[in-house]
């Protein structure tokens, strides 16, 4: 089975790089910032060239001004105790390039009074500048289902096969 | 403007480096079996621990076998001629370490005759073994329509910001 080839997460903590444990803390510290939902601090971990592939429109967004308008509309429409559980982290990393990938389940309500509990996969794409970690790139998305076109947000994370 | 911090395309080729280039010609390589929808070809690029967010459930797909079955459904389910073609290629590499995100326009017909013509984005992770770059993930997607929850197959790849 080619889930056996997979690396335990506590293998892979125990043989973790410099650069892994880096990326590891980067993940650590933005989750926070994401938590207290704080603009300003959200937006520190960006490179100003990023490029991202948000949940929501448009197709892409460049740049860390433009990005901000996504995230602001995220944290100015939640109200509230907000949080965010991530699961399966995997980092590959070296020299100043790094990326990590993981599952994040969030819950809340928004400012519409709807509550939020959803399941998200996260690949973050990183490259050191004067000794920071910063983001260049990520991509948030959820699986569609083909035959009705809508966004599956409640898939089990266990359930890591199409059969 | 964010914009113009990110450098253009040609100034990006002209300063590659030995492994961004060769990640450029492995995407290459990889379109080319896509397109030619070869299944054996497709999956040599993966790792066996692949660990691949798709735009099809379930959630997350660990392992090539297991993703193999995806992609078996995505070979199987187009007929005639396929085209992938890809813009605003971005590569980050180090080491043994790579990223690399594009736009994907997608067009063909499947087996239901019913018409294709997407676009995607698409993240992808490669560690190097052996000398030979494979892909330990990626992230396949589109932005979704909060108010309706519809995937949006059709956005606009020049708009590039949320105003």
């Amino acid at each position: 089975m080619a889930l056996q080839t997979t690396p335990s997460p506590e293998k892979r903590r125990g043989s973790m790089t410099t650069e892994e444990s880096e990326i590891q803390q980067t993940v650590e510290r933005f989750n926070k910032a994401f938590d207290a939902r704080n603009l300003e601090e959200i937006m520190s971990f960006y490179a100003p060239d990023v490029v991202a592939f948000d949940m929501m429109p448009p197709l892409q967004i460049v740049g860390r001004d433009a990005y901000r308008e996504n995230w602001k509309k995220y944290v100015t429409g939640m109200k509230g105790q907000t949080s965010c559980k991530i699961r399966d982290l995997q980092i590959g990393a070296s020299g100043d390039t790094a990326f990590c990938h993981f599952l994040a389940h969030m819950t809340g309500t928004t400012t519409k009074d709807e509550k939020m509990d959803i399941w998200m996969r996260q690949t973050v794409c990183f490259r050191k500048e004067n000794g920071k970690w910063l983001i260049v790139h990520e991509n948030y998305s959820v699986p569609v289902d083909m035959e009705t076109d809508k966004a599956l947000w409640n898939l089990d994370p266990d359930k890591k096969t199409a059969h």
